[in-house]
């Protein structure tokens, strides 16, 4: 038996007799000569057939093959003639000759095309058949993407000396107050998904000194838009003996990391989505205020007076910043405090706004994160302030009250960050199988 | 204002003035002189503190001075003297002469003492105080080997060609029956926290051939024992076009270069726990009745009509496979059909075994796994069997029914490989905010 080659290893297999395995994609009909396009998770692999060479006992094997059938195939790796070289695929130069098919599982008949450059479907229609339209080759990188963006966090925390952390789901109260929590039953007492990695991350500084995790977080939104999804993951750093400038450089470093990681790792798809080259130009810095007057002088839009950015301010500032610093990104500082979760550090110099950034990329937030407040008593007074109780907050206060350094952080949300990366239109294309009020894999009504 | 020096570079710094930032960890008065021992994420200092040093207006600090306090403190860098040297650390032939403390948190009087080498305590108080004995330095050394682990997981399922996937943790049935699973209320429909990551992964078969997923699980086992956890933590692979010899070598691959990650990065820690090297002679296999075969004919006791491994036979085959093959590990296969959930292959030679493994380390089962059915009608065939309703698993059965190849896959609990790495005691002391019945950070009862 023929050991299987992997179809980007044909490539230097020519004249070689061989078997690779995996996927139909395509099927094109020439009278008796067949065109299979065959997928595995190296490549893609143009395969001829024709009933002459499989030999009697498999010749009515190709008129049955179909899209998504799993096949092994023995034949020989050729060069294509010239007038059928495919530059755009690492495998455009070679074929194979089929010589033996094996059928190792029949795909039903697709409910829908799959063969097309693009999967041109309704949203809910490819979320009920996920299972499926996952395989088609533009749907599947899109999670390439995000294995990378995961991988360049994760090298990009590393780097500034993060350790990795494990964090719970399930808390007794909820974090950040709000009522959007999911409740749980567990074992007969209340307890809530978390909102976020939060006062986890903050409780590791003593010990870890600085943190980085990648974990789920559930919001319990009651809306349908295009950008919220119910669950999510979140890639966050925490980082003692930083002072609020030290975060900015941290913060700007890692992101711009992270997304240059995905970018070198995934040319060929950001091609494939017509996405321009990332400008990682110097990241200007500006408070809120000054982003303002900002907007106010440049694109005649007097927002002076808002507590937080428009959708339109974020899109105006990533114009500003492209064209008058060569950046995509643009660091936005200084939100006014009431607006910020209550650990949030106010400025000292001024109260009334707080010492956190927002991070913008291309006209939307993808991070943002804040000095903390690392003092026990002005934490309580800072929890009490909201209408929150203490008592909510034993196990983190605990860590404030034996030592808290000062220190900050930051957290971008994964399925986010890929769907403005990739520029999808819905935050449900960046989950593999994405949870809103709607959907739970099925429909829900 | 000098910039702060880590503590572990200070070694390079003998005769420089240096400022180091970090966390008072013990104090020993000598009279006029006091010898604190600070820490931060890259080590400990010794600092001798005399008032003389420090001038009048900070003459007062020493004597206010605790254990958990958060100091910057700025002196020289001198050899200690050749008696005061301490072998056992990598600052161990320094200290800091203080000249000024600048205390930037104080801490309360700790509950108890943390400056032995072991934090001596009840699990209670380990837990009732987690956000501060996380910082002992064994305590949180733990933490260390359990990044490591992740670290080297991910680096072997790469190795393999894996790419990582993120699944949910909500869904809309229980993913592999049984009562032991948490309820949410989801939007006002019944939902569930997934027991795994199983058939997420397994749907990614067909999309990425080759997936790797590190997630949380939860159980809601009504017991409280030292190995049970609510919330976990699984690595996890997921292996298309693999037969069941493949599975074995991937599996054995894969868990002894996790392992070994974490012992080549962590030698120091493993020496303090008293760990001796892990033995990687080549991984004996024996079917669960062979092993039930040899447990009689090496120990005398007859297991053989069992239907799986008890912990003494665990015990017993890794002493064995020690003994006999100088490995830490040894690799059960052929466990019965019906004790294994519904997605198992059974053996095609002998269906009242089925093609699953456990692979034992040092007396305890740390991964498991299976070859799938990867045959549609099969698989309905084994759900209802079991008296499920293929009405729960419609997502599941769709990626079935386009075409699966042979696959199959293992999983790791996180936590549990920690423990036995560093042959904890109990679980619980293998996360930073372990879940169990009786608390969720604090006690529910």
């Amino acid at each position: 038996m023929t050991e299987r080659t992997l179809i980007l290893d044909c490539k230097n297999k020519i004249g070689e007799q061989i078997k690779i395995c995996g996927w139909v994609y395509t099927r094109r009909d020439h009278g008796k000569i067949l065109f299979l396009d065959v997928i595995d998770r190296s490549g893609m692999m143009q395969v001829v057939v024709s009933a002459i060479h499989l030999g009697g006992v498999k010749a009515h094997l190709p008129g049955e093959l179909r899209p998504q059938d799993v096949v092994c195939i023995t034949g020989q790796v050729n060069k294509r003639p010239e007038h059928l070289i495919n530059k755009n695929i690492p495998t455009g130069e070679i074929e194979i000759l089929a010589e033996d098919i094996e059928v190792l599982s029949k795909a039903e008949e697709l409910p829908f095309d799959m063969g097309g450059k693009s999967l041109d479907l309704q949203l809910p229609t490819l979320l009920d058949y996920r299972s499926l339209t996952l395989r088609h080759p533009k749907v599947k990188s899109i999670f390439k993407v995000q294995a990378s963006l995961l991988e360049g966090f994760r090298n990009a925390a590393k780097a500034i000396d993060c350790t990795e952390i494990i964090v719970p789901t399930i808390a007794a109260s909820s974090t950040e107050g709000g009522a959007e929590v999911f409740k749980v039953d567990y074992y007969g007492h209340k307890a809530f998904l978390t909102q976020s990695p939060q006062l986890y991350k903050q409780m590791l500084v003593p010990v870890l000194e600085r943190v980085f995790v990648i974990t789920k977080a559930y919001r319990a939104e009651p809306s349908v838009t295009t950008f919220h999804l119910s669950e999510i993951t979140q890639m966050d750093c925490e980082i003692g003996f930083a002072q609020f400038p030290d975060l900015l450089d941290l913060l700007e470093k890692v992101a711009a990391e992270t997304i240059k990681h995905a970018e070198n790792q995934c040319k060929e798809i950001l091609n494939e989505f017509a996405i321009e080259p990332v400008a990682f130009g110097k990241i200007p810095r500006l408070t809120l205020r000054e982003a303002q007057e900002l907007i106010y002088k440049e694109f005649g839009r007097d927002v002076r007076k808002e507590k937080d950015l428009s959708r339109q301010d974020e899109v105006d500032l990533c114009k500003w910043a492209k064209e008058k610093h060569h950046s995509d990104f643009v660091t936005v500082t200084h939100f006014p405090t009431k607006a910020k979760p209550f650990y949030t550090k106010p400025d000292p110099e001024n109260p009334e706004y707080s010492l956190s950034y927002d991070l913008l990329f291309r006209g939307v937030e993808i991070l943002s994160g804040s000095q903390r407040i690392n003092d026990y008593q002005q934490l309580v007074e800072s929890i009490e302030s909201r209408g929150m109780s203490t008592k909510d907050f034993g196990m983190y206060l605990q860590a404030f009250k034996y030592g808290m350094p000062p220190e900050g952080g930051f957290s971008f949300g994964l399925e986010r960050v890929t769907m403005h990366v990739l520029e999808l239109a819905n935050i449900r294309e960046a989950s593999l199988f994405p949870r809103d009020m709607e959907r739970v894999d099925i429909r829900l009504r």
